[in-house]
Order: structure tokens, then sequence, then C-alpha cells
């Protein structure tokens, strides 16, 4: 578990979005500190002030990039006050996120330690200057930074805890015969993610999945079916989708983050 | 035709917007396979389930790249169904994307050579866990790296073929004295952009373009008429752009994606 | 003044926003002539054809960049007309964008020397097949490349001036106890951005901000108020805000770019 050895690459994800000089002064701190950086962006369009579905995508993406990364994650409404700062290590890779319940899922993915950053450890790093509104550029993007070339270890930075803020959503509940989970988010063609996985979805024999009064049957691709036909199906993710092929399923369903799936068994015959 | 000696440059176009991981990923995968890759974004906002407007900006864009570039094109509507992979080899560059018509402007362009991926190939290379609904991560990302750090030529992947997916669009037709083209897309600006090229165009010894039942008279540059003027000119990738200077042609003109434009001879005095 | 030594990192703003190749080719561009070039987006939704906003986010910005860093800053309405294109230095930064007014702040804050860029002294790098419509690509984009791999000069280029567009937004003005000023920008999530500096509110001792007839009270950071609360605070660019908790505050007040905002002493027992 212990098992860091920096790769150079930093991952950020915020909500941000792309209008100002708030990602691209980040990244600027970033290769200030250290001119061999590696940083892909991973989305700057997380919900804003809502940490869960930065959270869930990070679980769910992490390993899709070299261990040794550090996963740098700003959705920050308590930026400026006494909230605290994380930095988890995992799976060999290191997440760095205020303490909002955002990485409650990547610790429970990952089995990984969650470490309490120390303010004072920082300041024998130079950061020690931070504006009360924008800790992504002047704190996580420093630490960050360190933390990929190797100058710090994520212990160097604080005492391991087991008290951080858990997620702000519940996982899916079973309710008799029914799974209930929620919309985490939308993707850009309108397709709704939830956070029902394959394996739950693989207690049910023959799956029918309830959203916004429709019933929706679920396939493998959305090229089993014709365009505009809504379907289910278990995304790239390995969680339900709802889809509509070459349509907008949200728009169409009215649906959006938050917003209640079910899934059900159905007894017609085989 | 057969000379392609990768620069490490790979480009990525895609019709994914920017909210999730989905392109985040996909460099994910592309630096775990080839750490010195050299990524850079053409576009992730080519309209969604619509190869034409990705294979337009292809075939117009490639050449600003250095020679060696791997140009990677993701709109792909039939994922994880039974469509081809094609690989093509033209002008230098090589062009990686689903056979839906996407390349076949590109192919045309560059006169060049068409490649089947064939599946087995790529299972050598440790490609062979593919999702259903994300081959963009699963297959292209993966293979483009390959190519871009020469772990593997275009003809590794596949036999020559000549037999792929023409164009969605079709050229602009001439029909007694007129040309009739379409809009491709339309740019941040509302500028509408066409299939009309600075070839075409220079068949009309007095052109005059109609759109939206508007006649639009052609000049060099925006800054030529004052602002809020209609024109038509020559853009920077040599087609036709009809434009509103300091304004927003498409939504003056409610004008979009597919719309016919044409080209008039005038004959008045001159 | 004269001290710039090239840290081989370019930044990139522009009004392109992200639809289609635009950027991309520009970055092509640039690696074709500098493959070291380590090429950073600051933003690409300034707003259009207006270049007040990408000036005043490139003035408090760059310095959160290496030292011998060239930013490139294309707003460009006047492109393909005689406008003029200036180098400026400042700082240990370079500076690169059309004479209209951009860079007029930067000038100002870095005492930076301006030097007017002549045609001819391009073509010796062979940056002299220009487009009328893309000087992004055509011309900014090469001469970012050569500055910042040391191939020329900001004197190679062409002869200091102090001839240039002054900008487009006039600073704040004192009228009687009132400080008068205007939004320069809205980020993400919907807050004000003011070009009404810190040390200017700190000439109030108990300011109240005055904008679409509301008037707002001065916080540290917006978990200070609970969500929902309109405030004014002193932003991580030193500038004044006004922001709602959690909400967009721009769509509250109906307020946007331009917008007239003030500040006023009040007077209540401490």
């Amino acid at each position: 578990m212990r098992d860091f050895v920096p790769s150079g690459v930093i991952t950020v994800t915020t909500d941000f979005g792309h209008r100002g000089p708030f990602v691209g002064t980040m990244k600027g701190v970033m290769i200030t500190r250290f001119p061999a950086a590696r940083i892909i962006d991973l989305t700057h369009e997380a919900y804003v002030h809502w940490p869960a579905e930065a959270g869930f995508w990070l679980e769910r993406s992490y390993q899709y990039f070299p261990k040794g990364t550090v996963h740098l994650a700003v959705v920050d409404p308590g930026v400026g006050t006494d909230r605290s700062v994380l930095v988890v290590v995992g799976a060999g890779h290191v997440f760095l996120a205020p303490d909002n319940g955002l990485l409650a899922d990547v610790i429970a993915r990952t089995g990984g330690i969650a470490i309490s950053v120390e303010q004072p450890r920082l300041v024998g790093l130079g950061i020690d200057r931070l504006s009360a509104t924008f800790h992504g550029r002047d704190l996580f993007a420093p630490v960050a930074a360190e933390l990929a070339q190797g100058r710090v270890s994520p212990w160097d930075l604080g005492a391991e805890t087991e008290d951080f803020i858990p997620s702000l959503i519940d996982p899916p509940e079973r309710r008799g015969n029914e799974l209930h989970g929620v919309v985490i988010t939308t993707d850009h063609f309108g397709n709704l993610i939830t956070n029902i996985s394959d394996q739950e979805l693989a207690q049910f024999k023959r799956p029918m999945v309830r959203a916004a009064g429709h019933e929706v049957a679920v396939y493998r691709t959305y090229g089993d079916v014709q365009p505009g036909t809504m379907i289910a199906l278990i995304n790239s993710f390995k969680v339900l989708e709802i889809a509509c092929a070459e349509k907008n399923a949200a728009a169409m369903l009215g649906l959006g983050r938050g917003g209640p799936v079910s899934v059900v068994e159905t007894y017609g015959n085989a």
C-alpha cells in the first residue's frame, strides 16, 4: 500500500469550466515547480460545487493512467474555510483533493490510505501565501507538483487519518426485488450515467430499468437498436447507463444529476 | 506513399465534448503505452454522431502538423458493432478512424492508402479487452500510441483495401450557371463554413453567394466591411465561408450544418 | 528590462472557443517549428472580438508562469487589415498580440517595452504566406515558436514604439466618495469580476459594493456566508468580485461584461 513511485504524470479534474485562466494558471504553477511535469486534463466540467461527480469519475478513471500518477481534483465550495485537504495513496496512485467527500469512493475502491495535510508541513515547501478563494492554484497545484516529482512523499505532508468526510451519494439500495440508484451525471451525448455497477446489475436474471416513468431494456451497445430507441447498458466504466441511440436521453427523459433510477426483475417467458 | 516515419505526435479529434473523463482516459492509455507521446487536441466538439465534420477538418488540417503525425479521430455511432477500423497512410501522415466515411475525403485529398484493421492483429499488441461502447479508449488510443512510437507499422495491422465507406457529403455540384454546396459546420463566431473550395469559387468571374434567401458579396477578410455586414470569403482553410463582421452569421441567417449554399455569376457592370 | 531568456513555455489565449481545429492547428504550427515547445492553454473562451478580457487575464496571470514564457494572445477582429502586431517584453516575459489595446494593461503593469513587428522581418523566418483571416496560425504561432526557442529575439522583429492602441476599458474612476468600475468578465460559476483592485478597495474603511441595484457587503471568501448570499470579495487575482455563495451571481443580478459596479463608504456604527 505504501508503494508510490512518481511517474511525473499529473491529472487535473475541476469544476472550473474553460472560461478564464483558472486551469491555465494551475498548470503554470505546476511547471514552474516541476518543469518536466506531464499534465493531463481529466475534465473541467464536473458539476459545480458538487464533489460527487468528480469523485465518481476519478474512482472509475485512475486505472487508465500510469502507476505513479498524481490525480488532483478541485471541486471546493469550502475554499478558504477550515476544511481539510486529503492526500490518498492507493493502488500505486496518489489522489489530492479537499476533504469534502470527493475522495471517499476512491478510498473505498483502492483500499487506499488517507493522509490529512497539515498546513505547517506546506510552509517548508514555500506553499504559504494562499489566496482565500483559489487553493487550486495556491495549494493543490504546488503540492501536486512536489508529489509528482518526488520531492516530498505523501507521508511528509501529514498524519494518516480514518476520519474523512463520506461521499455525498449513498450507494444503490435494494428494496425487495428492486435496486434503487441515482444518476451521477450526463455526458456530452446526453447519456445518463448511474451509480449502479455491472456487478449489481448482474444480480438480476432479466433486468428492466425504470427511469422517469419509462421502462428500458438492457442491451450491449448503442448500435444494437435503431436510432431513437431508448436503451440501458453497462458502459465502458462498468456502470449502468441509459441512452437513446444517436439521440439525447437526458433531454428526452427530462432526467439529470441525482435523478432516481431503479432496476427490477421481469418474469416474462425467456 | 509508403513513407511513414513517426514523429511521436498524435492529434485527437472526437465528438465527446469536454464533460467527463472520455478524452482524458484516452490520453492516459496513450501515455501508458508511449510515455513520450506528444498529444494535441484538434477538437472534441465535432458534431455528434456525424463523421462528416471531423473528416472535413482532418482533411484540411493535417498539413499543419509535422510529417509523421498520427491523427486519431473518433466519431463512432457504430461503436461495438461490426463496423471496421481504417488506417490511412497519406502525405507522410497516418490517420486512424472508424470506417464510416470519416476518412473518405482524407484518402481522396492525400491519395492515401487505406488499410482495414484486422482484430487478430491487435491481440498481439494486448489490445483485446474492448468495452462495447468506448473504442476510443480501448482500441483507437492504444493503436495510435503504438503507431506513433513505431512499434507497429500501418501494414502490420491489416491488408490494404479500396472498399471503404464513402463520405456522407456529396461534393458541390454544378447545375447550369450555379454551384450548389452545403454548410459543413459553424465555428465559435457563427461563421458558416462550406464545402465549396477556393478553386471552385475561382471558376466564377463575379461570384455572388446565396444562402437562406440572402445574396452575399465576396470579400477578402472580415475587416473589409463595417461590423454587421454579411460577407462571403475564402477562409484560411481555403473554402467558402459566410460571415457577418463581428456578428454571428449562423444566428442571423438561421442556417447551420447541412444548409444549402450556392454560388452564381453576376453580370452587372464591373 | 531587456532580460528575456526563453523557458520554452508558450501560453495561448484566444476567443476561438473549442469548435473546429483553430487552436489545434496553431499548436501544430508551433511544434513543427519548435518540437520541444511546452504549450499551455490560458483560455480560449475570452469574449469574442473584445480584446479587453484577454488583456485583463494576461496582465493578472503571467506571473504564475516561469520567467522566459512567451504569452500569445489572439483576439483579433482586425485580422487581415493593416493593424499592427506588438511584441512586449516585460518582467522577464514576452507577450505577443495584435495591436488593438489587448496588451495596453500588460505594458502598464510590467513597465514593459513594446516593439512593433515589421512584416519584412518575418520573411526571413519563412513567415510570409499569410491567410487573410487566420493570423493566429499563420503569423502569431510561428513567431511565438521562434521567440520561445530563442531563434529570434524580440528586438529582431521590429523597432521599439510607444505608439500603441490604448486599452478599451477606462480604469476605475473616483467621483466624490464613490469609486466607479466595470465588470470585466464572469467566470464559469457566474462570479462577476471587476477592474477594481485590492488597493483601490483598501481606500475605503467600511466599503459597500453597489451593482444592479443591490448593496453587497465585503467578505473574505465564499464559505463565510450561507449558500445563496450575495457577497463581494477581493479574489485570487486581487480584484473585486461579486459572487453568490454556491449560486450564479451573474444570473441572479442580470449583470455581465461591461456592467457598472461602484464602491461606497458606509457610516454605520462599527
